[in-house]
């Protein structure tokens, strides 16, 4: 058994802070220490070791829900792996991810599940653990899923986009519903109409207007709306609680907002991406550039204001979680697929790197709270996917999964400086942040320390998740 | 120096419970320490008292930021004194209040400070704060909230009610508002509109309706509404953060719901009255019965909604915290000073002593989680008047302020029940409650203990507080 | 040439009512004429036919927007013809229907159209025009509609429910909303979400719950509400003016006030069995009774408070106007297909005859004033589609359509009272009208005069008509 | 006996428009006549007077329901007198205005009247009604609005704003509206908190913020929206219809609009200075120009998008009439009393002479439709103020005010162009009209024709009002 006393640190939760010291042993942490405690003396003396936490913020390590490591999407594969994407997650100071086990039509749900397990197992630098994508919903798949939850799979994500891929109708949408009540299971959903938004490509490529940024404009905020309003509106019929991935659009989080003040268990994600990239900026850069911020949902344009609009809801409590939509396609071999056709383009952005680097800006331009970044990044996703008080916080009993934050560090973004992604470019190329990781512990070891990357494959666990802990 | 542990109990925070012991040192928790450490051991087997938590929750003592203990009102006194109300509140696990220092016209600010000081000095149960009343807005009274700011006192209240005792017109709380934006001071708000309700009492007295429930209807919603709208729209001009009182009208929630939805720093508090209790049952009592439940912001109509929506508001999060707004009067002698005159009746209800065990009900009977009741009562109070962590939590270098509650115990609420106020009638009388305050810890002692009170007038201390921290 | 003197009565328009002579030459209104002016007397004195209105109101001739005479439906047709059912208009003082040319897959949207011409040419009572009902939207039929357009029908109806029948994917709505707003024409929707609802029908079936009841708890607002803000948002994507028809919910209704809060324009249509008729009462009637008022949208809760919320929205406006949605079944052959089984009820209520009526008790009621009748019965629906001022309105160069209105007279509604209608019961049997009919003149030819029907078939003619006239 | 043909022009009602011809007994329109029928040919051939209109709009003569001839403000007085203000109304196709007689405290309200009608009696050029201001609310003037009434005085002012001049606090509004609800009487309200808001005029002024453009700075849209807010709930409390006057902030039409969707006769007004002009162009003109456009409601910031905000309420409906609130005061001696003072500048724009010039540059930019220009500019004000059909519509029986409107012509507004009021400058100089008032008739009588004066003093005569005819 080994100890470690993690001390001198102000320690943030999602509801305050404070100057406390840390014990861990092994994998856990076992205690929360006043620091000026004489009798507790002993228990400082007699650790391990010492992690000299002054001056620096301890927080718990950031929960990623929504990440897409080695995804096969439109004949290619997204460019992290497990290992790769995993570590770099611990580099920004991740210790948890949750990403998604895919069924396509016509496959086993359980079979899908096992397939990811396999791609993860053994190879991963921190925690992770698996949401499932029900992609052919049918009686077979909605019986499958209550073998899942009992394998730790307490979420299944429904697409409204992505006609003849993983798209669900609303009759589907409204079968899944029903049984992820019955289960007391998340329902997470991607709300773009996609039906829709295939004629509006349709209409794009036929005046040839092929360039990135179309990607964006044939999935105007309208859609995005009307998808997250149905999502509302099937989930109050069928009593099952609802959780929006990557809202993008301030109008969809108009209506999440609608939803909450009426008191629905309706939740809201957005990602880094939403808050700091733009279609005017980044989507719509010159020539093909634009490939690189290809995702769904887009990017939106600033001149809209929705950029702002995120800021504020994330102010309000009506956005829940940030998580990363973590993706990444090459640019070379992958994004050039769609050279010529933007709706051949790979989607995803890869980022998952950068979330706590880019929230902990969010801190100090005064957008929001310490506690809030730490609520935002590290408790509410944990809460919401049923891992709190293992994964979240700084608790007795909990992973010992620890972040010391270093606010007079400096973090550089882009593929020449902390870029650890497979990926041949960076989204946030030339960001800099107004601090910086400087240790990162999973269950206990340092796995990061000083930019050093002192863990190896296989440190990270599957992690079996509970019900969500956020229903009102 | 004596430690305490308290140990094998359910620990409940804003966020989440767990099985964890604490450790206290005198007068404050040093430390929480997962139950399974062998290593801990030591720890646990030399505390000086040990108190076994099994089968209970352990949660933060209660804090209660709205009360007025021997308060002054219409020519008579509100019933309980500082030492007996504040014993009532530890009987029922409320371990701090926050009470008002009044200013009337023509006094000075510090001095009623002083003078409400005096009243608490040396003979409360537990331990308390002052919010100031700022009954007289003038360029002494504004300069001088800066003096009470170096003395803990950060939270000011202007009443938009009562014209000619203690009413600030909308310039003067302008003025008060820009000078609390500018010392980063909280504006709380007893907000109706007293001018246009004035009017609507003579109306009622020269129709001859002088029955208690004319109090209630002569304050219908609207003007509730319209002040709490009002007093929005002025801290938008000014910037400072506001707190609005004793909210009882659900529409006035919808503005409060309103503002906060636009990222405003705009909070909410209810009292147990207003969710239990009603117009038509009580107000409307047959005789002058209804005499017990007059106060302001009245009781409202349960055929209007009102309870319902407060209960939903506070699922919401819209509602941030419940205080009582203690302000007993007896039917001999005071409430009956508005026989054939219910403008004459004094103003208040008395339930110090039960909102820890009204609001449990809640969890009881599912309106809210375990965690929500923790947060209502305990922590988000502490942290909007600036508090945490010394008070709300359980955490180490918090005072040791700790109440187990046990979920198989039963509290019977009436005058020949569990009450300790000095008060000739309840407002509750016989509600049951299903669960019961057992042991309370004030700053490390024991006050109360299976339905004995153990301490001693003067236990408490004033308590200087910091900013709020609940601004976003 | 005949000339006739509407002479004594007051004249009400959708903005006023005054004490008018009305001067018809033929079939056309030639002059608005002061009663008291000396000069205008040879007018008078010359006039073939004096029709005296004194004390009565004198109104434009109703236009009900929503008919579907002999309509084929699941496997049976509505029971009146266009004969019958234009008669039976006629002496409900309905003087213009317009009904619906349906196309459903596979058939030639051209040839559809001239179907339905041939059903009504030569046979009707009254003026009437065609909808075109779009079922199988392609590019064949996408371009039909300019032919359409040429032919005087500029409305186009889809359908979000009844998959495999009428129903039209997203894609599909999309596409013709495009168009539409190329033409200029106005899309109208039947917005309820018909691929959810079908599951929730099969759950029913499943449970045994077959009771003609179950046909509206298969159809929960929530659907109605949702599929209505999927319209808005699809038409504002596209461009297209959109008239959400028979909308039933209130809920479908704050989100067509909340679009037309943003300017949009979008218009509600509601019938007078929404206003008048509720699920509990009606469609939960013993046994199989409440088959007769099997329709969808559904009658919707009382309880819910639905149908005050519907006649709140009339005074505000933001409905446009009333139809009735015409489509008669007996419940002898017809309804009872659906015995044992709602989902094979045939889908209508039978109400042409009575929707002046009905109105008019909202005016006597307190719930509309006497021009806001008029507007939504008479002038709006004639701007919505085209037709003013030929239709809609007592004004030179337009259609002599007038009906006089007795104050004093008195309606009784059922199948032993008034009904013309070819219909085996009444859907408001036993309802009682404080006013009625007395005379109403087509094209300047009495057709009803005091109860008796003076006029033939053939005398209505085919409408063409232009674009709307109510957009913003 | 004349009679006049008005022939060959296009009739616009607020419902549509016609090719149709209208004849004119004396003062009186007494037929519309269809123009094809030749019956009705000798109607034509005997007229006395043909004015021929053809290519030209016929619309009712402009009713401006806001106006403020030779009014004292703060030491002077407006600079049209009745005499001259009316004159350049009829200039721009009015031929209505309805004034305020105003009573300041201590003053009888009979008197006030008296002395309003004195002024205005013989010398105007159109017809005039008067509202009445309440400055001092008690029991005599109370008593007196009902006198009022049976004078044609069935609207009442009060003010929210100027305190210690016209100023009501809220429970003499209370009692006003209680008042006015008992008599069916509008209750007019200038909706600014006027008592904040000198607090505000003191800080600037104290801070040396003396120019023009404080006066905006100091009336923040927070202010009037808040008043407008309250005075709706007051009015919901008494149950008296509202119309607020001169709406120029966004959010307070937001609150207007919130009210009527709940179904309240609540009305707004709004000013073309509120649609075209700004804050940042206008009142912060260089050095004192601004002071051309100190009023109150100030301007609004064109930044925060109030001006198009208000087109859009307009669009909606929200917005019922639009009037002038002329009341001019000349830069030379009067606006210049405030110089070093922004406070000391008289409030008042003038424009009684543009506004239906200016609402017809609406529809040409196509932000109204042409039937809309005739509701909002002459019938709906007409139907507000109880003078339908008398004004506001060209009907048989109606006053023959009606104005031709020429499409083809164009008007150029400022002091050396169309410019007839009595001041030294124009609040929308170099302004640019597409169309130009050709010809006005009031009651019968031509008294502009092609830019040339044909009246003489006192055509113009007192219209005794009856009962709004806009309730809901």
């Amino acid at each position: 058994m080994t100890t470690t006393l993690i001390a001198g640190g102000t320690v943030v939760s999602a509801i305050g802070r404070q100057l406390l010291d840390v014990l861990v042993e092994d994998e856990r942490v076992v205690a929360l220490l006043e620091p000026g405690s004489q009798r507790l003396g002993d228990l400082r003396s007699t650790a391990d070791v010492v992690i000299d936490a002054t001056g620096t913020y301890v927080i718990p390590g950031g929960v990623d829900a929504h990440t897409h490591m080695q995804m096969p999407f439109g004949g290619t594969t997204a460019s992290d792996t497990f290992e790769t994407g995993t570590r770099a997650a611990a580099f920004g100071g991740t210790t948890t991810i949750v990403d998604f086990a895919i069924q396509t039509p016509g496959e086993r749900l359980q079979d899908t599940f096992a397939l990811w397990q396999d791609k993860a197992a053994g190879v991963c630098a921190i925690d992770y653990g698996f949401h499932q994508i029900v992609g052919d919903v049918n009686d077979e798949s909605l019986a499958a899923m209550g073998e899942l939850m009992a394998e730790g799979v307490t979420s299944f994500k429904l697409f409204m986009a992505y006609p003849g891929v993983y798209y669900s109708d609303d009759g589907k949408i409204l079968r899944a519903m029903r049984r992820a009540a019955g289960l007391g299971a998340m329902m997470m959903m991607h709300a773009e109409n996609g039906i829709a938004i295939d004629e509006i490509v349709k209409e794009h490529l036929a005046r040839g207007e092929t360039d990135p940024i179309y990607h964006g404009i044939s999935r105007p905020w309208q859609l995005e709306e009307e998808a997250t309003h149905r999502a509302i509106m099937l989930a109050e019929v069928t009593g099952a609680p609802l959780y929006v991935v990557h809202v993008s659009a301030k109008q969809a989080l108009e209506q999440i907002a609608w939803a909450r003040g009426n008191g629905a268990n309706v939740f809201a994600e957005t990602c880094p991406q939403y808050l700091y990239l733009s279609l005017e900026e980044q989507l719509g850069a010159p020539g093909f550039e634009g490939a690189k911020w290809v995702a769904s949902t887009p990017l939106r344009s600033r001149a809209e204001g929705h950029q702002d609009a995120l800021w504020r809801f994330i102010r309000t409590g009506d956005v829940s979680g940030i998580a990363t939509d973590h993706c990444p396609f090459c640019m070379k071999d992958q994004k050039e697929m769609g050279l010529g056709d933007f709706s051949k383009i790979p989607n995803g952005i890869g980022g998952v790197e950068h979330r706590m680097d880019l929230m902990y800006q969010g801190v100090v331009d005064g957008r929001i709270t310490m506690e809030r970044w730490v609520e935002l990044c590290c408790t509410t996703p944990a809460r919401m996917f049923g891992m709190y008080p293992r994964k979240g916080a700084i608790t007795p009993g909990g992973d010992a999964d620890i972040v010391i934050y270093d606010p007079a560090g400096h973090t550089s973004i882009g593929i020449n400086a902390t870029h650890h992604m497979n990926l041949d470019h960076s989204a946030y190329e030339g960001f800099e942040v107004d601090g910086a990781v400087r240790t990162v512990l999973s269950r206990g070891k340092v796995v990061v320390d000083h930019g050093h990357y002192l863990g190896r494959p296989g440190d990270g666990r599957y992690v079996a998740r509970g019900l969500a802990q956020t229903l009102v």
